[in-house]
């Protein structure tokens, strides 16, 4: 009999491994932060014993969703916005809404509302660029969740920095401050090639080398990017960052709506990852990327919900359902995009994504106990014929009943264990106000 | 003092009437099945009493959706096949499926499931077309739902009826079961131009003027039918229907995903009526609907969600969700379809796509009280600056608090009233495991 810290349990377990495989009646033993076996349950009842036992009977066990692109505390600019053309929609609202009010304080609550909608709905990992970063880490820090994130790096000035310089310098303090954090990485974010100077992107490259540091840039979100960088740059963007030494398998791509099949096949051959947003580029009407074409050239694609203001929710699930149904009309394919793959993207090809596949994405002996668990006992999930098909196509983020990130849980039977669900959403609806009011000029 | 029989307030309420009005702090008063007064929780309270109350603190008022198109008893076959061709998935699955299981039983208790999920995520009336609709009809009933349903005309052998003429009969006496029924009505629905003869639809035609009933039929959902009415009829599709008196405001037409220029023109002339089920057009890649250009020509259009074998879900706020950010990225244009429009279309515009506005659709004195109340003190809704983008890009289903049809509570904090949810999953489940049996030499 070994002792373990936890042991959860349900019906089936989708291991989400190479192998996509199954365990009936499955029970995961959990030591520490990390899986220290998996089974049936009686099995792993005959051999392990735990303080702390959680059953969801007839659950659906899985490993935790991976969000490889949000902007967290856009969520304190959730639906402030829709249905405008997208300058309209950056240039009359979001820009001056940021301007006008992003602090440590509205980041830091903006946050932890984005980690608790990412815990409700399953999310256990997520991939951050945005403003005053340091206030994410903190707050998902608290809220026990795992994540990678970078401050925007930009030429003009931002809420957090001046100047450039002070950017790169902002990011090198985060790197330093998280550096031993067991759940919170740093990756370099520069915003996008249409806002960052060649001299800013060398830059914010060496840094990334100096600490092995992925890159995350949004690039070619839609067809006015792509018109704008081919004037600016003679061969074009993928060109242009390979001359600047960024296509390597450290690099992700937010969007790649406008690769063209060149590119894709230099992301595949220099082994460039990217992260495909369906709801957002279908509700900014920025165009659909050639994903099914990525996937079959062999690049890395995960899912990400983009930030509130342009998605409008952190629900993975949905995420999964829309790219499936996307891409299948798309193309005029109902084959493409299945379920299966939409699961696994949203896993174990998400912690690939963000260069974390040797921690998590799947439910493996030895990696990270982050773990969710379905509430399959549901009128819309029911029958069950296919667990994989009900993930996609029927389930939302609120069939997820219980979430353990890194041994931990953090939510249990829909509690919330690490944040004051109803503080949080009082701190943001107060932040909400004076929002709404510096935009009043402006509206 | 006047005396109702409920009173249900909340925080603000959405009536979806014509002018789109918005009332603080609302509360409705309900006497029997009708709304006998709108007004603020203090004006109604100080004028109104009943005995029962039901106050939801922040809740959003708003009429039940209306679901235009769907099969409610297809729960059964939900996520059996997925990810096919269509006429791999029809013939392999689907037809064997419904051939060698179908019948009242099954049809009874997948309608009941059907029933439980739309409750639970705020559809308050559907229209349906399936067979052995006395069964769903029944099931409706006892679930206190507002319906119109057709039993499927088809000129082969279906599960219910061995000839058109049987399928004729079986209507003819479920229109005479049901008529004095207060919540379910009966439409007459020839399956498809591509599986009724001339005959059957002339006959078809005669049994709905005899009642002054609506037709509703699958039309034009994508290329191949297209295709295949172009063959048939010489001058299409629409040209035939015309001919034979199709073409008229008691035509509610399903998908019309291949619709013309020409052909819309027609329908607007005509009144008649679309359901667009943008979930199931995009899964089983049938196309996108010409809908922004039916909605400028004047056509009359409500949200549908197909079946559960084509969705898989019954949840018009995703289908709300879908609809937008679909016809957005198609036509490059995030202006069109915005989240009011989607709200119309789900509750009023539907109302009017099945000829039922007069009596539902809107919150107005006088109408039926059909009313849901969403929940939004949810971290996915917070903070709040606008209902609609809310409902449209941020809810799901499952933030339906409470939901009352004809006066009746059929949902308080998400607990069925009048069905017993755990019953009616557990005889599916046991309906399922048949169902699955009987395909297996097939898969």
């Amino acid at each position: 009999m070994h002792d373990v810290d936890l042991i959860l349990s349900g019906g089936a377990a989708l291991l989400m491994d190479r192998n996509f495989s199954r365990v009936e009646n499955a029970a995961l033993a959990v030591s520490c932060d990390r899986i220290a076996a998996i089974g049936s349950k009686s099995d792993i009842e005959q051999n392990y014993r735990a303080p702390r036992a959680i059953h969801v009977e007839d659950g659906l066990l899985l490993p935790g969703f991976v969000n490889c692109h949000t902007h967290s505390a856009m969520t304190c600019f959730r639906g402030i916005a829709d249905d405008m053309d997208l300058m309209d929609w950056l240039r009359n609202y979001i820009f001056p809404a940021e301007a006008r009010n992003l602090n440590p304080h509205v980041v830091y609550w903006a946050s932890l509302l984005a980690c608790a909608e990412m815990i409700k709905s399953g999310t256990t990992t997520f991939c951050d660029m945005y403003i005053f970063e340091d206030e994410t880490a903190q707050a998902a820090s608290e809220a026990g969740m795992r994540c990678l994130l970078g401050e925007g790096l930009f030429d003009f000035p931002s809420p957090s920095c001046q100047t450039p310089a002070e950017g790169l310098a902002y990011s090198r303090r985060l790197i330093e401050k998280w550096r031993n954090h067991p759940r919170i990485g740093v990756l370099i974010t520069p915003h996008s090639l249409y806002t960052c100077s060649h001299d800013l992107l060398i830059e914010a490259k060496a840094l990334a080398d100096e600490y092995g540091l992925m890159i995350g840039i949004h690039l070619l979100e839609n067809g006015m990017e792509l018109a704008g960088l081919d004037l600016k740059f003679d061969k074009g963007a993928v060109s242009y960052l390979e001359e600047i030494g960024y296509l390597n398998e450290r690099l992700l791509a937010y969007h790649a709506v406008c690769l063209s099949s060149q590119d894709i096949r230099r992301f595949a051959q220099s082994g460039c990852k990217v992260s495909h947003n369906p709801a957002s580029n279908m509700k900014l009407a920025s165009g659909v990327a050639p994903v099914p074409e990525m996937l079959a050239a062999g690049v890395c694609v995960g899912l990400g919900t983009d930030g509130c203001a342009s998605n409008n929710t952190l629900d993975m699930i949905r995420e999964m359902s829309l790219a499936s149904k996307l891409h299948k009309v798309h193309r005029l394919d109902p084959t493409v995009m299945d379920a299966k793959t939409m699961v696994h993207m949203a896993t174990l090809g998400g912690a690939k994504t963000i260069g974390l596949e040797d921690l998590i994405g799947s439910l493996e002996v030895g990696k990270q106990a982050d773990i969710i668990v379905i509430d399959m006992k549901k009128p819309h999930l029911t029958p069950v014929y296919n667990d994989y098909s009900h993930l996609v196509y029927a389930a939302s983020g609120a069939d997820v009943h219980t979430v353990v990130i890194a041994g931990r849980p953090v939510m249990e039977n829909r509690r919330l264990l690490t944040i004051d669900e109803s503080d949080v959403m009082s701190q943001v609806r107060k932040i909400s106000k004076n929002i709404w009011s510096s935009l009043k000029p402006v509206t």
